[in-house]
């Protein structure tokens, strides 16, 4: 009997549900609003419906490999604990893990979003194009999500929570980040920080293109803004070229520092990747000579060119969450995180 | 009958060789200058020379496990060479494992000196003391040396270029760095940008402790500073609080990308921990929200905090290159090293 697996892409906005095949992809989906309001148990009682009406449907065809769950973070693992989660708002410590696992009376895998994002990224997009499996991928929405995959395996750091590179300091006197420090990555490269900085340009009389934008339109999108752009408005592009500045810092950190073949930019800003690209590229150049080493066309490697350092947009578009959490039980098994718990205990 | 294994440790001015047995520790160290003048080619040999005399001496009594090399980097791995070694003018391009093999007739393992440093801390020092197998070092010396320890083994990258966290931008319009960049941590934090900053002070008439120091001793060291700061000296006490916020900054980076259990300050310059490490950790704290909820004494976490984020200065000392070299062969196979070069022509 052929194998499926469940998925769960819990966000802040929309709960998506969905039964998955590796030969047939995405079998099922359900798609449900995230009823914050109604309360945390309410939330998991949905997440475990849906699952159990996949289970029923799916079950007669194919054997279940396991469950995952891609969630806003900081989640700490192997706990499967929530920390303040900013895009989850009265979730503090709250174990996700235990409470679903309680209610469903199954084990589940849960692994933060942006971890999910970057294992789809790996297994299914850039990384299976270039037949790589270890990548860094930063996701551009209302934050900066960060996932670094090893080997085919998500990286988790000691406490689950590796992969803050959206808090890489680009200047230690940069605007305050909601994480309490200032200069963050995020700060000025998340949609909202983009947002942010065109509306002081449009407020300080700097940028009459994205005034009448703001006028026309006060909930304008980062889309919007690069729709903007792309007709040839100068501060548009400046501000994406600024980004593009922040983001060749921060790859430049870790390029240097990792050393890994692949780095990913995905998320809704991702869009803008003609506009940004270029700035991003020539800072990472400018700040690591580990890029000018191995940068694609170089020779200076005895392994040649094709081992060596690509930046690009993500491959996969917003699904990769879902896919992320489907594909999770096939890349690491309920006993691997068993296995961390039980190490964790023997030495607390 | 029990195992040796052959370290060397090759610097820019000295060259140590060393027979190591892992009960016994070092059985023998051939100390001598390296002659860089003489040309590469006199220094491999000289290299050779030393092996085989170990060789001779100790294979009677124990079974040889391996020879380890440590060598300034940038080292292409599994290539085994070196690009523009900023410690070995002329070397560049130069395949040292290849010429090493090639004129001893035997296989070498060769590694960076910051890797193998960091490989011995985590087995022999502050890694062993707490019971932890990966780590993240810093090395404050000429320059700033990397190395990342993952799971008891050296993390490599893509090329063998992980670990170069002395080039983190702390600010990007920071001092112009050798590397090519600005406002790298090397510009900071190594020992060389210390003495800098310090005969700046000095010449700018900002601190006159520190112009009498450079008055009795142009050539005085990072040590001699310190003395000076010890004393009270004010302006040297600020030097060594502003090498603890950039230690910070770039420390904070690492443990939001790395979430590793442990970051070592290692090289001469740690010699002064006591004065750069109280900003150093305060900076962390604040840019660090993984460094917050994981921090000794929190007890946000679920597993405790025992399984928390310690920074500290490292336990070994100027021996480290040597007993990492040492370690080398007992963690790192020939045959590991073998594979990943065989993988390398595969997918080339």
């Amino acid at each position: 009997m052929s194998s499926f697996s469940i998925g769960v892409d819990l966000g802040g906005t929309n709960l998506r549900i969905a039964a998955y095949n590796r030969a047939s992809g995405i079998l099922e989906t359900i798609l449900l609003p995230t009823r914050l309001a109604a309360g945390r148990h309410a939330v998991v009682e949905d997440i475990c419906t849906g699952i159990r009406g996949l289970l029923e449907r799916w079950s007669g065809e194919y054997s279940l490999t396991g469950i995952g769950i891609g969630t806003p973070g900081p989640l700490e693992l192997p706990a499967g604990r929530l920390h303040s989660p900013p895009n989850l708002p009265g979730w503090d410590g709250f174990g996700l893990r235990n409470e679903i696992e309680a209610c469903l009376g199954m084990p589940v895998i849960v692994e933060s979003d942006a971890n999910v994002a970057a294992l789809a990224e790996c297994v299914l997009g850039s990384g299976r194009s270039l037949g790589l499996d270890s990548l860094c991928m930063l996701t551009l929405g209302t934050g900066i999500g960060n996932g670094i995959i090893l080997e085919g395996k998500v990286w988790h750091g000691a406490n689950g929570m590796a992969g803050e590179a959206g808090h890489l300091t680009i200047d230690p006197d940069g605007p305050a980040c909601g994480c309490g420090s200032y200069g963050c990555l995020e700060a000025y490269a998340s949609a909202t920080a983009v947002r942010r900085i065109a509306l002081e340009a449009a407020a300080a009389g700097r940028a009459p293109g994205i005034a009448a934008l703001a006028g026309r339109n006060p909930e304008f999108t980062t889309l919007d803004l690069s729709d903007l752009a792309e007709q040839g408005d100068a501060d548009a592009k400046r501000i994406f070229e600024d980004v593009g500045r922040a983001l060749g810092i921060g790859i430049a950190d870790l390029v240097n520092t990792l050393n890994l073949p692949l780095y990913v930019v995905g998320g809704g800003l991702a869009n803008a990747w003609r506009l940004f690209a270029p700035t991003l590229l020539a800072e990472v150049r400018r700040r690591s000579y580990v890029y000018r080493l191995t940068e694609p066309g170089s020779s200076v490697l005895d392994s040649g060119a094709s081992e060596g350092t690509r930046i690009m947009a993500a491959e996969l578009g917003a699904d990769s969450g879902l896919l992320g959490a489907c594909i999770l039980p096939y890349t690491m098994s309920k006993t691997k995180q068993d296995g961390l718990e039980a190490r964790s205990s023997r030495r607390a």
